[in-house]
Formats: C-alpha cells, structure tokens, sequence
C-alpha cells in the first residue's frame, strides 16, 4: 500500500504512533475515562497520554494538565471536551506539532450561529486545516484494525466481536462507532473489519479523502458509506469509478433525500440540502450499491465480504437457480427475481436428468431451475443428499449464476452437516443465499454455522432477492463501464 | 358468534367433535403418526379414530381398517395417504357420513393430466361436494386454537409456543402449518392465533369461504391471506369491504404476480396465470394491506394484534413523532416516512416547552417532532426519565399519530423499566414501534421483553416505517369507505 502525498496524512488517524485524548476522565464511569480503556482493551500499540487540566491518574497513568507538558512527540488528539474549549486545544496541538485531531464534541455546524462561529475560529487557527488535520466534530472518530480485537479505537463504547478483515465504513453519523457496532458485529460475526470511521460534521477530512484512502489499501475490499450531504460530487463519481475498476464494492447509504428528511439532516450534522434528482443521477453514474437503510447497509456488506472471501463474485449473469421445501416461498422467490430483473432460467437435459434421479416416479422436478425438494428428501430418505445434490446440480450449469437456498433448519431432526455445502460452493466459485426457517431458537444456532462457512443468511425473502438484484445491478456496471476505457 | 347456513360445514373443520386419520401409522417417525401424536399433546378435545388397513394400534389405540368399522359418529377426516387412494376413501367417508375432509395428500391439480384425472373423479364422487366438503389436496390443513396449546390441529408437524389470539391465516401452501409455523410463533411469541388453514389446491373450499367464515368469528380481528390465484375476486373485494366495516384487518400476500412466478405457482398449486394489471386493482380496491413476503405477513399480523391488544389502532392521521439517539437512523426514518406519505409536524408550543426542560441550555431540541435524545439523556442524567418523558410529551399532542422509538438497548448499562413505557401507550391510546439495538445478544432478551409489553420491534428503519404506512393506507381507505355507504 503507498498512499498518495495528499494523504499520507490520514496514516496519522489510522496507524497513530501516540495519542493524547483531551477530556481523560478519573471517573470510570465517564466517556473520557472509557476512550482511555478501551484502546489498552484492545492492545493499542502506540503511546498513550491522557490529558486533564484537574490532574490525577486513570488506569495507572497521570494525567498530563496539557500536551504541552508532554516530552515525546503526539501523533494525534482525540478530543472529548465541551465545544468552547476545541479551539484553544487545537492551537496548542499544532503548537507541538500534532499532525491530526479527532473532535468528538458537538455543538459547531449544527446548532446555529455560535456553533457556526466557533467553526469558523478552527478554519482560521488552523489555516484551513493545513497545520493540522481534522476528523468532526460530532463524531466517534475511528476503528482501525489490524488483527483480530487489535488496533485502534477512538470511541468511548467498548467494541466486541472486532473481527479484522476487508470491510470498510465510512460515516456521517457517530452511531455507527457509538451504539450500532455491537449490534452489526453481533449479528454478523464473521464479518471482518478493516475501518469504520464517524466523520460526523467533515469541517475537514471528507468522505472522499477516505474514500480515496481505502482504494490504496488492498486490505479493503468493500466500501459502506453513510452520508447525509456530499462534499463533492464529481469528485465521489470519479473514486467510485477507480473502485470499480481495482474491482472494489462501494454501498452507499444516504438521508436527507426527502424535504423532511433534509431538515433532519440539517438539525444533526448541519448538512445542507442537495437535490434530490441530482444525487439520484449521481448514484446512477457511480455504480454505487445503494442500501435502504442501516440494517440493509450492513447487510449488504457482510454478503460482499462473504462472497470475496468464497471467491464467489464473479457474476456475470442474471440467472438465479431456487431450491425449496417450499413451493410458495420459492413462487415469491420467483416473482421478485423477475420484477428486480433476474431470470430462472429451464435446465438443461443433463441437469435435468441428473435431478429426475433424486425424485419419486410419480414426480417429475420442474424443467426450470426452481427446485421443490419435500418429494425427493421423501424419495431418497436423506434431507442431506438431497441439499448437496441439487446444489451441485444447479450450480454445476454453466447458465445458472447463484443458488436461494430455502433451508428448513433443524438441527433435531432433519440433520445435515453444512459444511459440505461449503464444498459445493468452493467447488463451482458461485454463491448460495439462504432462507432459514424453523424453530427459532435452533434458527439462530443454525445461523452462527451458515455464518462460519460464510454463507449469507437472509430474514425476508424480498431482502434475500434484494441484495442479489442490487449486488449483480452493481457488477453489470462494472462490465459496462470496461467498455468505455 | 352465528354462521350463516352455507357456511355451517366449517365448524366441522374447525371444532370437529370426532376425527377420523387416514394413513395413520404405527411407526413414530412417520407423519402419519405425528398427526395422531400432534392431536393428543394438544389436548384436542374430540374423539380420534386412526385408520390403516394394515391394523395394529398407535398411542394405545386400535387401528381400524377402515371408517366404515367405526361405530360412532364421525365428522372430519384427515387423509395422509397417497393420491390414488382418495378417491375411495372419500367415498367411504360419504357412506359413512363424515361431513369433512382434509386431503393433506399431493399430485392432483398440479401434476399434469392424471391428476386432473383424479381431481374430476373426486368433483364427480362429492356430486360437486354437496355430500361431503373437502380441504386442499396438497395442503396441511387446520390449526384452531381455543386456548394457549389446546385445540385441534390436523398437521403433522408438532407445533409450539400456540398462544390463542385473534389472528387467522388462510394460506394456499402447507408450508405454513408445515414448517413456517415455529419460525413465525418464535420470533413473535405474542402474536395469538385462533386459526391457521392451508386451503393447497381449494378443489372445494376456498379463501372466500374461509374469510366470510372468520367475519362472523368475533375472536378473529386480523385475517392474513397467502395465495397464488383467486377464486372469485369481486365477491374477495366484497368480503373485504365487509371486513373493513367490521374493523377487521385482510393483509394479503400474493405469488404469481410475475409471468416467471406464475410458472412457479402452476407447477406448485396449478394455479393459473392472473391478469396483474387486474389484480392489482382488485388489491386496492379492496384496501387490503399487502404484504411483500411471508416475513412482512407475520411482521404486520403481529403489529396489528399488539396494535389492537392495546386498543392503539384508531388512527385518524398520517403524523409521526420520531425518539431517536442517532441523528442519522431519524434522518432515515424521517425519509422513507415522506417517502410513504406520512409527516413529521411541528411541535405545538406547549409540547416543545415541556420537551426543552430536558434538554441542557446550550441545544435546543427540533422543533419539529424529532427527538435526538442523547444530549437530554446526559443533561438529565437518566435514559428512563428521557425515553419515558419525551414519548408522554409527543404522544400527547393531537397532531401525532405514533411514536417511532429508536432504543439503544442495554440491560447491563441503561437499565430502564420498559413497562412504564406501556402506561404511556395506554393511557395516549396510541402506539409506539421500536427499532433496537446494542448488543445482540442483549437485544434477544430486549425483544422478549418488549414482546411482553406488546410494543412491536422491528430489525430495519425501512421495514418499520413501511409497516407503520402500510397499515395507515389501510385505514384511510377504510375511512374513505364510510362515505359511500
């Protein structure tokens, strides 16, 4: 990874040598104590020196009164104290020359005149920002993994289930860092991190700094972005295309697409509204995945990195192949394939014959790639041969692009051991979506074992559809825009 | 509750006072045991008489060879024995002068020409079904719940958590009683049922007969209807319009929609292909709600039950008040909501002063309704007394219709008394839908928690919003009815 001259500054934000966090508290139950905790929780490699006019100590450290009064050199500052007091911090960190500020305060762009003031007091101590650096303010900074649970941590809200791996978050919302963590690396535990950057207000670093940033680092395979205004759309277009091109997933989430929803936006990171048939046209032009909401964000993600990781994206056609023990699950399958632009497609005879085997005389299987498996489990005794062979089946045409597997999970009864589907889905380099239905308590033991053979689950069967439709609309993007170099 | 006459034979299916089993077997593992067994562990009330011509006895009971060697009465049978069998069976039981039948057999309609073959042999025996009703074939039947556990239930597939309510399912696919049942009464443990009914290929009765049925059923107050062709569409429409003056709710699924789905349906039910333009015009002006998939059907069923358990389900107008910790998952909400329709309004001057005690001098909250409740909760110091005060207050004012409340979860940390929370709801008369989240494992027990006070949860900002204005659409159309009469 070699980071263009114009960013080697954000390495400062990611790989920091030294911290300094103004706002250390002693009090175990404040956040300034926590942003302290959780970077020794996660073994934080670089030097740590908290900071507190009050003196005392936290976690065997002193507190050092200003960073001023520390001898080694600061990386970076993490910036935890009320709004009034940011600008004369900044002042003294570019006095000792730190090279980059996370401010985790509120109360600048989004909260009227004063906040808008002191704003404009930081663009002129830092000489817009080229003296030092800033990510915020109203933000949760940054998570930045380089192994598993290891790395750093800026936010004050202790982070589980931190598995490294591919995906990269950028967002206008310090939530994501701040509450929604736990929930998306709880249900998606095999879905690694590489950042998850809060860039809450971008007074200066941007979404297409970081952007920019993740296309050089081959660590990063997919890009989730959450945005309530652009800083510059051209400019996003071009790096979305760049992404495209070194083969790399952007899913783009934005608010503030409505009146209403603009005014939501402006009461919370002061962004201003944008045109909606403008922004439209421009996710239409960047290829963009876009994602309705936080939970289909992040959905979305962890299918791409399960799909990288399975070497199972290479889609080049619309065609889904269904297996079911439902014929009306597999019939809403089917109709929103077709209204999302996806095709079932009719077998082909050697296909066909080979399914012809795993069903009863007095049944014949359908002559397209919809699967109803309840009268051949019935006719070959074994729930399992019947999963494994008619995903080979399917996934072995050359026309059939990916499998839905409607999967009636019981891990009491009906027993099958999943990690041969994985086999499978090695075997052929193409994906398996999965519908789990059954008791709900086994459900979510069934879910941690699709979860660790990286194959995605699904809650809804629109949203299963969904995601493919939206996955394969993006890489039929990407094909095209080959075409035009 | 009093049926019209040419609706009496239902209560033979739904209350039958002795049942006859065609194709019980002695054999535990077989389905044909599991119907016997399903019916004893759920105390159905009636007699049961198991038939196998191979004799032999199950669960202490006899085996008779054939209905015609039982000296009682008998009401309903249910046929679990392969399709070339039915036909005599049914004659059997006309002699007999069973009044009803459930054929959970398969390969009638939906199998090409000899089982259209044994579907008009059946049409030809029955004398059009005057001499005896039939339910399916290819179906799994009935579920009826008199009360928690107890009742009669013609599937073979044990069902848990049957709690008794008010909700009643038609479904054109076994699926539901079959295996969809434990998934759905799982994940929503609250949601009461009093009857599910899989009508499979409705030779004879069919969602119209069952859907008059369940308007004279004063238990029944929300109706779901999967299917894949309709029977009679205007008499649907005039059946609906009927629910609609009885406050009763149709929400309606539908496959086949697609040309590829209707392929799908015709080798699933042998339904025929429909005229989409066509039904869709019958969906509104029926003013069902309609659902997108088996998940967004059991999700509204469930709200609209705990909607109307709490007597929250007069709504007047399409205005939303938003609670929320992230700036960004309101941003969201408050997009899609104007995107359905509905409205964020301004807060009345009384309102927006009681809310402005909660929060510190240096922010004010919006004044419009969306509550971004962090800094309230750090001004406060107590997430209860914020959550609590800031739902009375948008609850409280004539223009808000509902609250959507986005609640950082946690039990180990913020611990609020979330049934404090449905005094506010009752004493308002309006509902509040909760997004959560935190940590996952958390959130499992949050959601039975909030179960428990029947506030519905959702896991997507979307799929809430879209359920909230699903079921307002329904209403207005409902409302717009009155005049007309």
């Amino acid at each position: 990874m070699t980071v263009p001259a114009h960013l080697t500054f954000l390495d400062a934000f990611f790989h920091p040598k030294s911290v300094a966090i103004f706002g250390a508290s002693t009090n175990p139950n404040k956040s300034g104590y926590k942003i302290v905790e959780n970077l020794l929780n996660h073994q934080y490699p670089g030097k740590i020196f908290p900071i507190n006019p009050r003196g005392g100590s936290i976690l065997g450290m002193s507190l050092y009164k200003s960073v001023l009064d520390v001898a080694e050199p600061v990386d970076l500052a993490i910036i935890f104290v009320p709004n009034l007091h940011v600008v004369k911090i900044i002042e003294q960190c570019i006095q000792k020359g730190v090279r980059g500020a996370i401010i985790e305060a509120a109360g600048f762009g989004e909260v009227g005149l004063e906040g808008k003031q002191l704003r404009e007091k930081l663009r002129k101590v830092t000489e817009n920002f080229t003296k030092i650096h800033i990510i915020g303010p109203n933000c949760t900074g940054i998570t930045a993994l380089d192994e598993d649970g290891v790395g750093f941590f800026s936010s004050f809200i202790p982070m589980a289930n931190t598995k490294a791996g591919s995906l990269a978050i950028v967002s206008q919302s310090g939530f994501i860092n701040g509450a929604y963590y736990p929930d998306f690396t709880g249900r998606n535990p095999q879905m690694g991190l590489r950042y998850v950057v809060a860039i809450g207000n971008k007074l200066d670093v941007n979404e297409n700094h970081l952007l920019e940033y993740f296309l050089y680092d081959d660590n990063v395979s997919t890009i989730g972005i959450y945005i309530e205004s652009f800083y510059d759309v051209r400019q996003f277009i071009l790096l979305t295309r760049q992404a495209h091109q070194l083969q790399k997933d952007v899913i783009l989430l934005r608010s503030g697409f409505s009146p209403l929803g603009a005014k939501a936006t402006g009461s919370h990171t002061g962004a201003l509204a944008e045109n909606s048939a403008l922004i439209e046209a421009v996710i239409r032009q960047s290829g963009c995945i876009l994602a309705d909401d936080f939970w289909e964000l992040f959905l979305i993600s962890r299918t791409l990195t399960f799909m990288k990781d399975t070497g199972t994206n290479n889609l080049v056609l619309p065609n889904i192949g269904i297996i079911t023990i439902s014929g009306a699950a597999g019939a809403i399958m089917t109709d929103w394939s077709a209204k999302m632009g996806l095709s079932v497609p009719d077998l082909d005879e050697n296909s066909y014959s080979r399914l012809k085997e795993l069903y009863p005389p007095w049944m014949n299987p359908n002559p397209f790639a919809l699967v109803d498996y309840w009268p051949a489990v019935e006719h070959m005794k074994s729930y399992e041969k019947v999963i494994l062979s008619s995903t080979d089946i399917l996934l072995s045409c050359p026309d059939i692009q990916v499998v839905f597997l409607t999967v009636y999970y019981s891990a009491s009864s009906w027993i099958v051991d999943w990690a041969k589907l994985k086999d499978t889905v090695e075997k052929h380099k193409k994906p398996i979506f999965v519908w789990l239905f059954g008791d709900y308590q086994e459900i979510l033991q069934g879910e941690s074992i699709f979860q660790s053979i990286e194959l995605p689950v699904f809650y809804s069967e629109k949203s299963l559809v969904q995601t493919f439709s939206k996955i394969f609309t993006s890489y039929s993007f990407r094909d095209r825009l080959k075409d035009f170099k």
